[in-house]
């Protein structure tokens, strides 16, 4: 019989957005607090959420030619001092090393925050010739940034990133990389995690420390706010010149190659969480969840129910599916709930009735829907479940994006929807940080991005009154 | 026509074996330095080997039941110092963050030497209940031990590893956990990189801080050196007790559950070039090289031969292989001495020689075997040579291990067998940690293991003449 256990419950999103989020990282056994404030602990389903994101979005990084690399985490304080800007932005939240066994240092390493310098020092090593270039590294590791704040995902003290860091022979090469690459996040972003995106350029003010320009992929989380889901850096030949990086181009000149650097870390997982996730838990894409598709026997103790399910499994495993089956003594309630709070996309049920009928019954966690297929049509069927699940995702998705992106024409008007509806804001702008810093004061939003997809809404900046140059996104953001 | 490159130098391993040694690391361009001694730079092609190793061994630890996860890379210095054992061991070794941004901490956090004690907390908080067993847990991380010395790949003050924590309702099961971890180990060491292992029990002196067993799997190199290439751990409930950590068994009793912990580092790549490296260079065993074929066309210039090559490279990797091809336009000779020093396992030429007679030419890279290949035969003659290659390094180093183990019935005899031969000297042992300094003090070795697979050399130990326990391996280790 079934014990007495109960699913964990979950705040409502309504009641308290902050709160259903913990509560869902925390019930479904993503994360874990670790002794140290900011320092999470990513369990096996969380963790295997990100081990899917790697896998796909490395496959796709080496399709454009990136290698990757393992640098080491110890940053020397004089090397993070070589690029002005850089260490101005990342010094103050830095880890220090200062003491090896029982000897005190003679200098200070931090834990990296990020590995630009690094990279740099090891390209000044191995770049002498154009035949050299160009050089795409990529690499999967933990980056340390000492935050005041916590938040699981969202703001960690140590998180799980991907950090690419290319040098090329021309600005031309290099720009093309930094869009290549925002590209193959987006596209990601929206593929994959079934996340629509808004793509466009950071502002001076929110760009990359030490970077020319930062190009970014944006997206709306479902309390409307907004997720930085990745950037993609362009240096110029910036970080060279300070680190003395030259090659021999074509023509037997010494040159300064170009840089980029560009990452996505577990932030991904937070993103996921919030832009799917509904009252009753997780909402897992089909394409990372850990376990895709749960079958679930109905009156198991029956005659040949059993094995009628294990068949299941195993064709869907042999179709190449991620499948596990639940046959404990548990509710079948219990059961039903226990997996739409994980999140599995597909629930597949089968019992004396369905096998009668040489049928199954299958049940999508977005909407619930039920459909039952002939036991025959098993994998098309799944197949097709399981893409109209991401297809459902990416649509109820892009329909709170349209939905919640306002266009304002005064700085008043933009501060009343940010304040009534939320979102994003759109509205021109006369590229002077000054303004930017009045619209954070005034209606208590950052610029997201400038996206490339530009309309012209009005003529001048709706704060300033000067000439417009650009159409820029607003928003509160995480 | 060819341009004026060389492929680099190595010295002969018969004049300097660790100057050979480094030369194939930095030359096969496997590793770099950094600017901090004892940090190193995996560069593409050595970390591709890792990622082909993790590749693999990642599938066998989840095919037993283990999990994934990522802890912190810091644990707080009060945390470390609950195992008494444990924190004497490391403690010494570990670098400390004393400063989080501008602000000292008031506790001390160390990178990570080894993550026992953070595993431990969480298990106290995620294990109640004997349903909650058993938890077998596994992460790929770095981590940093603070060594005066280094070299590449066999001591780094950072490194990559595994290492498996798992908690167990009962002594047996974890003991049987311990011993099946080793057997993945010693599977993986002969059958993927071809090494073959000694398998058996660290002795009291040798075995891991806070440890109640250390199991090992041990390696000969090609300077009859041994290699300590993977271990397994067995705790007992000592840090259960230590961390308080405990469950309700089935008698519904609270009990202490019993631990184990295992890993493997990128010590296996210096094991790999030790052993089936030569004067030419790095060789590779074919299961974890990066490129496992190269095509190599010959006259390239001439019709058709560009094509006919990329044909072969399109088929072989259509069936599955790490394939490249080099058509730029340096020599042949550089082309054969480049992927030789590089340790491709398999060259396939092909010019218009053999188009004419509708066949390749395949080189092995162990002992420049060249084989002719009809091209209907491409595939299956590709699997076949690659194998050859496998065993062929496999049968050498075995070889090597078999010739390069001797017995000894006298401390002098093995102080003898050591300084003229090398390699494993085995001898009885009473168990007496007073002997096995002794050996160390008068033949310069150090206790390897207890093989499982005992016998019977005498009836005393050798050093003291008490009644023998135990056969013993002794040897000179990395």
């Amino acid at each position: 019989m079934a014990k007495d256990k109960k699913v964990e419950q979950i705040t409502d999103m309504e009641v308290d957005f902050a709160q259903w989020y913990t509560d869902v990282c925390k019930k479904a056994e993503l994360i874990d607090y670790s002794s140290i404030k900011g320092m999470f602990i990513y369990r096996p389903y969380g963790y295997a959420i990100w081990e899917n994101i790697q896998k796909l979005l490395d496959a796709e990084f080496k399709k454009t030619g990136a290698e990757n690399v393992y640098m080491p985490m110890l940053i020397p304080e004089s090397l993070l001092q070589k690029e002005k800007d850089h260490v101005e932005g990342f010094a103050p939240e830095c880890a220090w090393v200062t003491m090896g066994g029982s000897d005190k240092l003679e200098e200070r390493y931090c834990i990296r925050p990020t590995s630009e310098t690094l990279f740099c020092e090891h390209f000044r090593n191995i770049i002498q010739s154009h035949r050299d270039l160009p050089k795409m590294y990529n690499q999967w590791c933990s980056v340390l940034r000492w935050e005041k704040t916590s938040r699981p995902f969202l703001r960690h003290r140590e998180f799980l990133w991907q950090e690419g860091h290319t040098m090329h022979a021309t600005a031309e090469e290099a720009k093309e990389e930094t869009e290549r690459i925002l590209n193959v996040y987006a596209d990601f972003c929206e593929n994959v995690l079934a996340m629509p995106v808004t793509r466009g350029r950071k502002t001076e003010k929110e760009k990359f420390n030490g970077a020319e320009a930062t190009y970014t992929i944006e997206c709306m989380m479902h309390d409307r706010k907004a997720l930085q889901a990745g950037t993609s850096h362009y240096f110029g030949d910036g970080f060279a010149r300070a680190f003395d990086i030259t090659f021999t181009n074509k023509d037997n000149q010494r040159a300064y190659p170009h840089q980029t650097s560009w990452g996505v870390s577990t932030r991904l997982i937070g993103g996921i969480i919030m832009t799917h996730g509904d009252n009753n838990g997780l909402v897992l894409p089909p394409k990372i969840a850990p376990v895709q598709i749960m079958v679930i026997p109905i009156a198991q103790h029956k005659e040949g129910v059993l094995e009628a399910a294990q068949k299941l499994v195993d064709r869907l495993s042999a179709a190449g599916y991620r499948v596990k089956m639940d046959d404990s003594d548990n509710s079948m309630g219990w059961k039903c709930a226990q997996y739409e709070m994980k999140g599995v996309p597909l629930r597949v049920e089968i019992g004396p009735k369905d096998m009668e009928q040489g049928q199954c019954c299958m049940v999508r966690r977005d909407n619930r829907e039920k459909t039952f297929v002939a036991l025959d049509e098993l994998e098309s069927a799944a197949a097709a479940q399981l893409q109209a699940v991401h297809d459902g995702l990416y649509q109820r998705a892009l329909k709170n994006l349209q939905e919640h992106t306002y266009e304002a024409h005064s700085l008043e008007e933009a501060k009343r929807l940010q304040e009534e509806k939320g979102g994003f804001i759109k509205t021109m702008w006369c590229e002077d940080e000054a303004c930017e810093l009045k619209m954070k004061e005034v209606a208590g939003m950052t610029s997201r991005c400038m996206p490339f997809a530009q309309e012209h809404l009005d003529d001048v900046c709706p704060v300033c009154g000067r000439p417009a140059k650009k159409m820029i996104y607003w928003g509160v953001a995480y």
